[in-house]
């Protein structure tokens, strides 16, 4: 394999825009910018060296086609490129790599496909910069509600609409994405693990059977800016010694559920913003971003109820008011049943040893698996390190990964089926 | 007294630049800004209305000067204009305000100074844009040190040195604005109370004896920022939980140490920072910002070594590393008895009720205190509010405060001394 694995190599850093991947400041490709599109740019640059025939929609993706018979079915394979701000060369990065390299295997072996294979580069799946995630495959799959998320904007102060618009698309066609249920016959993700399940049990790969989507709160803490010299402690409504001790009840909560019963949850209190956060003045409004997720939508749901009767709690001995608002709350996704025996089987076929796992991050493929056959592999990353300078897999892991979706392509797309 | 309300209610919007002093946003007239300019313009206009001689200073302070004799003393009164980001319209403004008045008071009178009368309009008192505090003050006083702030930054990454420039001063001089000892005879500030001592204590005016200056800390927290949704609850190192529980100790042990003695303190964590502060990536790094005061500098010193113990424990218990630094650590400033005697005397004079008291916040006197004979008068505002929208000061308490230093300029500035 070391024609594959230098192959892997050489494309890692081209879709990466860099000359190694150890950089201390990492990657910061963020949603519909100019660094998106230069990876874009590359995406094409290599499908094209493939053979392969690249369009983009209106969303933004890239198609990059093997193209073999108008009338046949499409089986498509992908993931993105764009990364959170200062994240990991390998989340997105890996499907979109594994995917092209697929093909290249393939390729190698003069395999000729019956079936039509797209590889697709999703735009926009990070939620980094609008917090506001899988726009790509959400417009692919009929998911985007326009209406909803026009007036998002940025911490420069940039609307979606406008950056969408800057992009080179256009805000008006942008859901003329979506691509009729025909079209497609299967959908298959690979992605890092951002975890550390599949070394922990000694496996190749980890093939994932739920997707654990989050419940999103937004909580905001009122009470009233003063002087900070001047106003006794007896006289506030410091909003911030208010809601402080919520950060520290989600983290005790998520670890009681979790002593309670078998199915993971994590709870993160992961955003923070201040009014009017300066030294001098007692904050008078603090806003907590809270994430929480599990397969098991009661959990999530179960914690959320509990955060909610705890600020009540807080406002009946604290002179605050507080708001909660749901920012997201999505059922947890499950992958076809049938797509996770096919990997299964061709994991084993090739020597690998799979390890079937849930997955506590979304990816594009829950927005694909609203509407076609889909899977999603993992490959391990190193201490489950993600959405970090120090992400990383290894060339080793991109080739089995590499194999995997090659040999899965070679079954779906072969003569035989 | 109504002919000098209307002149103290007319000027009032003048100075605040506003055609009614009751705005939701409330005012923002941050340090060295065209908001602040403009105020200073006006400032000039309302002086030369009166017959005073306007300068500028190379701080960008003004000076309104009823000048009478080359060879006499000078005594000054004075505050600034400048806000915090939607502040109120009295504080600053009161003394600025008031002096002014003071010296139409006189002049209706037809009262003859034989020393020279200053009206200071102080340039940049509020710390909210740079962080510093008070810049004017500090460098007529000779206590500015320009090698310390020259790279601080506001929000937007403008240089305090950048925001001279831009204001049409010269970094280079800035320090020539020092003012030689022998210039001043003594300096006089009114200001609101922002508290409500006065008030409870059924006063007319606070007479205050010291000004507790604070200790300000920066606490960092460093953890690891990884993904919510993949690193489980026993795999974290999130700075933010681990950091939560000192925002919760401060306010119990300003709390504690009130209930254990008579002097008062107060602290609060008014600032903070989150690195990413993305919704789905855990918080790797946490920065707060810790504003303690007291008089007794030893009450500071005992809170902020509780701090620093308890952070130690944090780090015990929790994968964090902590670092404190100290952004500021001034001690207590106490005024001249000997004006805060004349200053009782007078008000009683003129039957008006003197409380003496202690001010929790720092003002431009501190700064004239280290060279000249100083005094600060306090007037009341409408619940203690200051720093927000609904700080309010009646225009009666501006007479009365009018009245006071007017009294005080007679006696200080007249023949018979």
């Amino acid at each position: 394999m070391p024609d594959l694995q230098n192959w892997l190599e050489t494309n890692l850093l081209k879709l990466n825009l860099a000359e190694e991947m150890d950089y201390e400041q990492g990657f910061s490709r963020l949603s519909y910018t100019k660094e998106e599109k230069q990876s874009h740019h590359v995406f094409q640059s290599i499908a094209q060296d493939l053979g392969l025939e690249v369009k983009a929609d209106q969303a933004g993706n890239q198609w990059a086609t093997w193209h073999v018979d108008d009338q046949a079915p499409t089986v498509a394979v992908g993931s993105h490129v764009d990364t959170v701000k200062n994240g990991g060369g390998y989340d997105g990065v890996a499907g979109v790599l594994t995917g092209l390299a697929a093909i290249k295997a393939l390729k190698d072996q003069n395999i000729k496909p019956v079936k039509n294979i797209s590889i697709i580069c999703f735009a926009s799946e990070e939620s980094a910069r609008f917090g506001v995630s899988t726009i790509g495959s959400k417009a692919i799959s009929g998911l985007l509600d326009k209406e909803d998320i026009a007036s998002v904007k940025d911490t420069d102060g940039i609307t979606i609409k406008e950056a969408i618009e800057d992009f080179g698309l256009s805000w008006e066609t942008i859901d003329q994405a979506e691509v009729p249920e025909s079209k497609l016959e299967s959908f298959l993700e690979l992605h890092i693990e951002q975890g550390t399940q599949i070394e922990t049990n000694d496996a190749d790969i980890g093939i994932v059977r739920g997707v654990a989507c989050p419940i999103r709160l937004q909580v905001t803490a009122t009470g009233m800016a003063n002087h900070t010299g001047t106003t006794p402690m007896t006289r506030r409504s410091d909003a911030f010694t208010a809601i402080a001790p919520l950060i520290t009840f989600v983290e005790e909560q998520a670890n009681l559920l979790n002593s309670e019963q078998d199915i993971p949850l994590v709870a993160t209190v992961s955003t923070v913003s201040l009014e009017p956060n300066v030294m001098n003045v007692i904050p008078g409004e603090v806003t907590l971003g809270i994430d929480i997720r599990s397969v098991a939508d009661s959990l999530k749901k179960e914690l959320a109820d509990r955060i909610q009767a705890y600020c009540h709690k807080i406002e009946e001995k604290r002179s605050v008011d507080i708001h909660i608002h749901t920012l997201v709350d999505n059922p947890s996704v499950f992958l076809d049943p049938k797509v996770v025996e096919k990997l299964t089987k061709v994991t084993e076929k090739i020597n690998y040893k799979p390890f079937h796992m849930d997955s506590g991050a979304g990816h594009d493929v829950m927005n694909m698996a609203n509407k076609w056959s889909t899977g999603l592999l993992f490959i391990p990353c190193e201490q489950g390190i993600s959405h970090h300078p120090k992400e990383f897999a290894s060339i080793n892991d991109l080739a089995k990964g590499t194999q995997v979706i090659a040999e899965y392509l070679k079954e779906e797309t072969g003569e035989d089926l």
